[in-house]
């Protein structure tokens, strides 16, 4: 099983938020290994170097992997396909190789067309970080306690799957196995619909300028709308099918709101609220024992 | 014109979150008048005193009201006409009666059915509070720099608007005048309809447990979620009209959505999403220089 501390050479392509915070906690947790810093513009590398994100950093790809028992993509997911292009031809033999993309189907069939025999992938979402992007506000401590789902397929050998999670336990997260599908499909559901629905109730706040009389729980209802829409297209494109069902299924909620608001069912509308109150105060204090926090 | 330093006696019906602020903050304001909470528990009431909130208390709403120059009812939407039939008979001559109910419609009609001629209503909407309902998170300066809607119809003399604008800047809000039908109209967009977004994003979550994995975005955009079931229960059957509304336009909205998603339309995607983030990014300066949070 992988032990952290005794790789020599991790390459984190993509040093934003999520590949600088990697790198702190790397080093946090006790490993030694030169951390390479791989991306497109010097500038954003001179940046990491300067918050101790990296250790080394290159434009080439080649230069970055080729002595990576480790590499972890950290790029947007528009972007991936190209970063598994660049890196197939210089991977060394053996090596593991993860990313920490919002979806995931799309992404590890990619990994299996494009990467080459020898090297072992398994797909990671670690459930961390925030509209923040860039590397300034990367935190060594930004996986303690968080969860990070792994999507390994019949395809992936047990001993790739079981080093993944050993990485990501050494950074402190809580990992699961999902399977790919499952994986968007819950994502759909908690994280890409929620953001399609605050991107609509911003459009609805719109209409006839009704958004400057809107308060603070609005504010947190859209706050995710002020994400990026590159990031947030891709998103959707990627995970079509996920998404599709999971606003299908919310359609079938707001169409029985709908039909109590309509009928005046005071009971019926005061037990639909409740039940939403129920699950997430349940959520709000299971995800409190965890990171001792209001979420 | 109301000068709020001039007032001898003012009652709070209902010394709660809201109406424990207006209490503080009338007190900070400079005015020495005496405050009367009108409760229907002591123990509420108790602690009204406790938290300086009001200076005297009664469970007997004639005790509470026959020497007011100003009444303010605070208590949830669905008990004010209950309020308003109990005060009717005690009210003196010209005295000042408003409320601080989310919809306003309703409310007004109430007053004007049930309240006598020889009172002057106008009702009002702070936009301020939280989910927390109780006196002891109350706030002297929760209304500086918030937005108080007032809803004055054909009926309401120049005179009594006028009071209650002054007395609302005289706690610190920004006056604007509706009238009941648009505020309920601009309600139900930013304000009722989310919370009831939030409560069905919590429910489709709750579909196959995926909620075990939602994070931070999560729980800001269903946080309005864990708010009353029965004060909302009240909202919605009291604002149905513009919430159907509103519902219908939303509707439309994500069919928009459901639509640029199956074409798998990039372009239209990233704009439908740009244009939300520029209204709220817009919206967030906008609250950002009036309050100097982030919103």
């Amino acid at each position: 099983m992988l032990q952290i501390n005794k790789l020599h050479t991790i390459c984190i392509v993509g040093v934003g938020l999520l590949g600088g915070s990697i790198g702190l906690a790397i080093r946090a947790a006790g490993s030694g290994a030169r951390r390479i810093g791989v991306g497109r513009r010097q500038s954003s590398l001179d940046k990491a170097l300067e918050y101790d994100a990296v250790d080394e950093v290159t434009l080439d790809m080649a230069v970055g992997v080729r002595e990576a028992e480790l590499v972890i993509v950290c790029t947007p997911i528009g972007t991936i396909a190209a970063m598994f292009e660049q890196m197939a031809g210089h991977l060394p033999k053996g090596c593991l190789v993860t990313d920490v993309g919002s979806t995931k189907a799309g992404i590890v069939q990619l990994a299996h067309r494009i990467l080459p025999k020898h090297v072992r992938f398994v797909g990671s979402h670690p459930i961390a970080g925030s509209e923040k992007t860039s590397v300034e506000f990367a935190r060594a401590d930004l996986f303690q306690n968080a969860a990070c789902l792994l999507t390994p397929t019949r395809r992936t050998d047990e001993g790739a799957r079981q080093d993944v999670e050993a990485f990501w336990q050494a950074l402190g997260a809580h990992t699961h196995v999902l399977t790919p599908r499952r994986h968007d499909h819950v994502m759909a559901q908690v994280s890409h619909l929620p953001h399609a629905m605050a991107a609509a109730l911003v459009r609805l706040a719109g209409h006839g300028n009704a958004i400057q009389f809107a308060g603070q729980g609005f504010g947190d209802t859209t706050r995710i709308a002020s994400g990026s829409p590159e990031l947030w297209r891709d998103i959707f494109k990627s995970n079509r099918e996920a998404t599709l069902q999971s606003l299908e299924r919310l359609t079938r909620e707001l169409e029985r709101f709908r039909q109590l608001v309509t009928r005046g069912d005071g009971d019926g509308l005061a037990a639909w609220l409740e039940q939403a109150k129920t699950q997430r105060d349940a959520w709000v204090r299971q995800r409190y024992a965890q990171k001792e926090v209001e979420p």
